[in-house]
């Protein structure tokens, strides 16, 4: 078995946010997909140490900014590779708010979502989303996984499906 | 609500299979993503009318194939646009035998999995897999489901999840 194959699975690059009471947290994700097309439905896979993860489960809502390949490098280090628990994540990044989810700016679409459904493995939660709202922001094209670690030379946390010994 | 906005979301393009007795069936997803690391575990979504689905249930095990960019677009034609209900779609494949599943020649790199979970929606079921062997075939890029779309025009099914009518 060669992990490195796994590599060869394409993803985008995404911040997913929630809420907490009245405060705003998020999180870098890679893995997620559209499940449904009608009614639309998307899932998300989120590890039990990340606290978006925890609030997502207590406000049963997330929003997912799509990521362009233009984001800001600190953005991503921000929102992957700090801790909403200890840091607010939005104290320092552009957003507005829809609905009453944050959305980054920078993003170049966003998508709002209600949780239907939890998958539970031993370390991620998939939430199932029902698409409530989406909407392009701008067109410049999505980053992908294999562009943030080839392109500009990213790494992954370990707390990433896609992590790596 | 502009249901544009998901065509931002980032996939690969993968040819699902599985075995139906002494025979294969096999399909184009894009939907699929790796949902824990250790162990690694992957999940695939697929439609209730893809005869795959039905087979993926019964045999308990499925292949992903990972489609490099320059894949004969006569194989995506054949997974992707017809069903294997009625047609033999690998008596016209290079394939290889791999643990008892069919493995694309053509694929850049091969997955393996057993079923451990399956999560139901109205139209698809989402296998989650534990990978239980994977390598790479070759160091082709990955075909992203834009660069189908964008570079070589191609369609997607009404069994898609991200089918837009």
């Amino acid at each position: 078995m060669d992990k490195t194959a796994l590599n060869k699975i394409s993803y985008g690059m995404y911040i997913v946010c929630t809420k907490n009471n009245d405060k705003f947290c998020g999180c870098v994700a890679n893995s997620a997909m559209q499940i449904t097309a009608e009614p639309a439905t998307i899932a998300v896979s989120i590890n039990h140490n990340n606290y978006t993860n925890e609030k997502i489960k207590e406000c049963g809502e997330f929003s997912i900014c799509v990521l362009p390949e233009n984001i800001n490098p600190l953005t991503i280090g921000t929102f992957g590779f700090r801790s909403s628990r200890d840091f607010d994540k939005f104290e320092n990044t552009k957003y507005f708010i829809k609905d009453g989810l944050p959305v980054c700016e920078d993003a170049c679409a966003y998508i709002l979502c209600k949780v239907i459904n939890t998958s539970e493995t031993n370390t991620h939660t998939i939430f199932i989303g029902k698409i409530k709202d989406c909407e392009i922001l701008k067109n410049d094209p999505p980053m992908t996984y294999a562009y943030y670690h080839n392109i500009i030379k990213g790494k992954s946390p370990k707390n990433a499906p896609t992590y790596i010994s």
